[in-house]
């Protein structure tokens, strides 16, 4: 078997409004996404698919706060029940920059303290949806930690921008963080996570930053010309334990096929010696030259060898969905990595 | 004369979209406040009302800085130079708590640098307007200065939210930090602010945190509750050369006549001994128990006595308008704030 693909529909109900360029719009992550992959996956034929094991609730507050969580979760019966007339909740004020406020008592406080941008909001069916996908992450790390070479986790929403209490990017769980922390809990002695997404991981940095056992590495767009805009300078290394242990490529917008390449060839410099034992990828591909949010050059023909490439590490890998807005080819490119993964 | 009453017209073009609720609205802030005020002048007759002088560009970038100055001034251009579907300029990703990111080249970056919540937004006449309410503030000041007792700058936008680098809650420029910053320029020795506004001034704290000439005295909503969330607690009583110079009051949601004059009793046992010679009162009269976003209980006769006792620290004082959302009563809650002191 090529790769395992662990899949569900619990993102379905998941829809909600983003603010963008100044108008409330339908989030550009929708359900159409997840089943461009399905369809793709389906016509390829060659992945066993699978449904994910129920979520422990401990390993989503083993990367989150408790706090956090439980207000992910009630959020949209509070926003309901304050009778507020948008149908997705949304904060509209956010902590100063450098502030290290208290947690504020009223909802609309704590969805900025729990926030870090407008580009989503939490709708009816979020927090189902939201630990649907962790659970899609969770049953891929433990597939991979019982044995199976790789495992993919078709996540929706997506992760990577969910820091230990702050939602934003179309992101609410850290589903690459659920994975990684999964696969130390079932006897990985270190994790690297290798996020291929056009946009930083803020949220897994956040998460990992003082630790040595679970690493980040980010190929991305500049946070100066890109969202997240505040993160992902290559300056940021790593605190404490995990100083040394963050390793970020920021490269310009426009960036081509072989300039990025040449990206990954630093990433797997610095992923091979560190020791790691399982490899996570945090796997967007709006990295494609027709994603109609993102601006790097890679054409179609880019992700077959950007999985044979990440395959050369040898390392068991869970793949865990990220972004990736060009609907039409979003599927056929995600199964491209996979297939040149499982291929090599 | 019982009060100056400096006021322009500059305010008119500033319409802007808020978040509010999960969807964008029009503005709070809309030019029936200041037409309900000067009206409510008008029909009282007994202020001499003057223009302002033009704005000292210097004076703003005294209390902001530079980079920020320009960024509002281009920001409405760049918008609309970038194609942005939206009519008013806005961000949609903020720095995450307690990050203190680069500044990124990005306009939408820039938005999200540059302001702490998506309640207000850059329409094309924020700027002028923003300019022409400070340049009342300036004006005021001056008049104080040359020996006039009290003057009020009717400002619109307001601008205690608005901090030294970052706009929000309807302010851009911080009118009541001008005020201030000018009468030290005109030979005050020390300068009082006492913010009466039902939200507390983040932006004028903000802006004179570490300072000792200019104290910072605020009776507002507690943050836990209430916009600005993120600031506004009793324990923030300034740093470095500021340190015990900045007082605020949070108060619950719910507060009547009585609790609150209470409270102004220790704002002003606050000031008095303080060697203040000169007093800039941030006027905001959204205590008031109709104003339909705030939520304390002061009735139409709270405002002359909050006049006259302010009155009482026989100080000369800079009134600078600031929020205030029941329309048809706001011009005549700050006439009897403003009479109650002229009179007293």
């Amino acid at each position: 078997m090529e790769m395992l693909v662990v899949r569900s529909d619990a993102h379905r109900h998941h829809h909600c409004l983003e603010l963008d360029g100044g108008a409330l719009v339908d989030s550009w992550d929708t359900p159409v996404r997840a089943e461009s992959v399905d369809r793709a996956v389906d016509a390829f034929g060659r992945f066993e698919c699978i449904g994910p094991d129920p979520l422990d609730r401990g390993l989503i507050e083993a990367v989150h706060t408790s706090d956090y969580v439980v207000f992910l979760e009630e959020a949209y019966d509070r926003w309901v029940g304050a009778g507020h007339a948008g149908p997705c909740a949304m904060g509209f004020g956010w902590p100063g920059r450098g502030a290290k406020p208290r947690r504020p008592h009223d909802l609309l406080g704590q969805l900025g303290y729990h926030s870090f941008a407008a580009d989503c909001s939490i709708g009816p069916g979020t927090w189902a949806a939201a630990v649907g996908s962790a659970a899609l992450a969770q049953t891929a790390a433990d597939r991979v930690a019982d044995g199976v070479r790789s495992a993919f986790a078709r996540c929706r929403p997506p992760g990577h921008h969910a820091m230990r209490d702050q939602f934003g990017g179309y992101c609410y769980l850290n589903n690459a963080a659920v994975a990684a922390q999964r696969l130390r809990r079932r006897g990985a002695g270190r994790v690297a996570i290798l996020d291929v997404d056009y946009h930083h991981g803020n949220g897994t940095q956040d998460i990992f930053y003082d630790r040595d056992d679970i690493l980040y590495c980010s190929i991305h767009c500049d946070p100066l010309a890109e969202f997240p805009f505040f993160f992902g300078h290559a300056e940021e290394t790593g605190t404490g334990e995990g100083t040394g242990r963050n390793f970020n490529l920021p490269l310009p917008r426009g960036t081509t096929t072989d300039a990025w390449f040449e990206a990954l060839e630093h990433a797997l410099e610095w992923i091979e010696p560190s020791g790691c034992d399982h490899l996570v990828v945090s796997l967007g591909v709006d990295t494609f030259e027709a994603d109609p949010i993102s601006h790097f050059r890679l054409g179609c023909d880019a992700f077959a060898p950007m999985g044979e490439r990440i395959a050369q590490l040898g390392l068991p890998t869970v793949f865990v969905l990220e972004g990736g807005y060009a609907s039409d080819e979003l599927g056929d490119n995600v199964v491209s990595v996979l297939h040149g993964f499982g291929s090599a």
